[in-house]
């Protein structure tokens, strides 16, 4: 839909646009709602004149014919972390930067608690407030997929599912995309063999999380792969909540013990990590994970996860179900992450190649 | 309004409201719409069916009726910066959880320049997809305010403004809030003052950005308080365009011309002091300025800006303005930071306090 100018004065009409196209305003009106009844050159002529003028069609409106708001629906969660909030931030501008190019926005809501997000999705769907929700952010038992999938309400998820508690992780029903964590985990290591190190520890989060876990993974098969055994690799890894202080900690430890690189699982530690080898006048490698601007401004490499093409997809997602387009594909995706190469990528002190 | 629980199989309407209260579906209207044609005990009635129900209206009706969409629109900005970035996130999320409790919801558009964004603002308010705009980020010459003055469209705008060129900085005639940045970097080289220090100098971003000559106004207006003259303060002021980097570096020559403590005028650039002060193995104490996430994992003092009451007065605005409510006072207020002490504030290492 063409947009009228901010110079416009008076407001277009379908009167308006009926004078400018000399038809009668039925034939507007049929060339908005039941294009099919027109003469295809009668069909143009119409959507020229909504050009020219500048028409817009009135949410309430539109709404009031299609049943639908026009809107998504994004959960705004409290800032935690500065330096890994940025990866969500830069989700929801792509989000919107993409729901503008197809005429839909993005509505906010707040939740701290599923059952308070289910009250949302009850009460923006409801009032027609929003037709569909993207969610970002996934967790065991979630009471959120079954809810939405059962009131037939259109949902996409940023983040994989995990497996339900007492069950055997089944073939997710919902539409989800996700970036293969292992695999960024996975080239940060190669692109530190390739550099010339072997005792490259991991800096990861306690045992458990699903990311966590997956990330943890891609470093000890790809080191693995490079001959390093289970024995040698055991030592090299590390397990701690995240955080800056928490991963400057645990890389000094792993310095002492012979580290000279570090995966990481977040840019939160890897920015701990790189503080404490300057710290020590150490010449070791980082890799953080995302891609932060925090990253960028202090030279570290990271992995940045593919947040515009997560973003499209989501919305692609929950457009086509509001559409009844089936899905393409299984309509569930993995994404793969690129290692962007900076200063802190190192060759060991050692290096001989 | 109470919103209906999830539970709901389904949706009530004015009918189920008005057989549950007992009264005419008219009555039910007229306690929506006109409650002061009710009987005050009729109204009790009927308000607490609706909530017994769980009745919500829908927006399209709402719509329909009032000529408004219970819509505020915000613009959503590209990352920058993880670090500072985090404040425009944090009032967002105060903008849209009070919004909520106020019965209305942010939505979210992007714009490129000043002339993309009055693209919107008329593409929004002519689809009644907005009522009202909260603005953030001021600038030179902004030509938003004019067009939205012009427009008879409600804003309220958090930053203040800047005088338009050629002209003297007349009251501007909008309503807008912001942080008394000067009263910041005051109470911080107070801070630092009170601890022993006397050296303390101003990392600053370029002079002629109104905010950054704000903060380090404060600076200097409490140096001269404390006795600290002129040719004293020159040389311990400086200027340079914000980043961890460029705070590092700034921190690494004052240092070594003899400053011990630091205010900064971002936290971009005190974390970057910061390092700066660990590398070098020195005792100074840094103040940085946004309360971030990533100031307090490190430890950083840091001057708060009141967010939420920045989100609170920003929302109330708009909703006087649609309300034909006058605002209480001049419509326009400055609010107090305030210091929060972390580990970063240290005495000098020659305090005999």
């Amino acid at each position: 839909m063409e947009q009228s100018g901010p110079e416009t004065a008076q407001r277009p009409t379908v009167s308006s646009v009926a004078a400018h196209a000399g038809v009668s305003r039925q034939t507007v009106s049929n060339a908005l709602n039941n294009p099919e009844r027109l003469q295809p050159e009668t069909l143009k002529r119409v959507l020229t004149a909504i050009e020219e003028t500048g028409y817009v069609r009135s949410a309430a409106a539109r709404q009031m014919r299609t049943a639908r708001s026009g809107v998504i629906a994004y959960r705004l969660d409290p800032v935690r972390d500065g330096i890994g909030g940025a990866v969500l931030d830069t989700f929801l501008h792509a989000l919107t930067a993409e729901a503008e190019r197809r005429d839909y926005r993005v509505v906010l809501y707040t939740a701290d608690s599923d059952e308070a997000e289910l009250r949302q999705f009850s009460s923006l769907t409801q009032a027609r407030a929003a037709d569909a929700f993207v969610l970002v952010g996934t967790h065991r038992n979630d009471l959120r997929y079954r809810w939405l999938s059962e009131h037939g309400i259109p949902f996409s998820v940023f983040g994989r599912p995990w497996p339900e508690e007492g069950t055997t992780a089944a073939e997710p029903a919902h539409a989800w995309i996700d970036v293969d964590g292992a695999a960024g985990t996975a080239q940060a290591a190669r692109h530190l063999l390739d550099l010339g190190h072997r005792n490259i520890a991991f800096v990861g989060w306690p045992a458990g999380s699903e990311t966590g876990d997956e990330r943890r993974r891609g470093w000890d098969e790809a080191m693995a792969a490079a001959g390093v055994g289970a024995a040698e690799r055991r030592p090299l890894d590390s397990e701690q909540q995240d955080g800056i202080l928490e991963g400057a900690d645990a890389a000094a430890r792993l310095l002492a013990g012979g580290a000279t690189a570090f995966v990481c699982a977040s840019d939160s530690l890897a920015v701990g990590a790189f503080s404490a080898v300057r710290a020590a006048g150490a010449r070791a490698a980082v890799v953080g994970f995302d891609d932060s601007p925090t990253a960028a401004a202090l030279g570290l490499s990271s992995i940045r996860q593919p947040l515009d093409d997560a973003a499209a997809w989501a919305l692609a997602s929950v457009l086509d179900q509001l559409d009844g387009r089936a899905p393409r594909e299984r309509d569930a995706r993995l994404l793969l992450p690129r290692l962007v190469v900076r200063e802190s990528s190192q060759p060991p002190a050692s290096a001989t190649r």
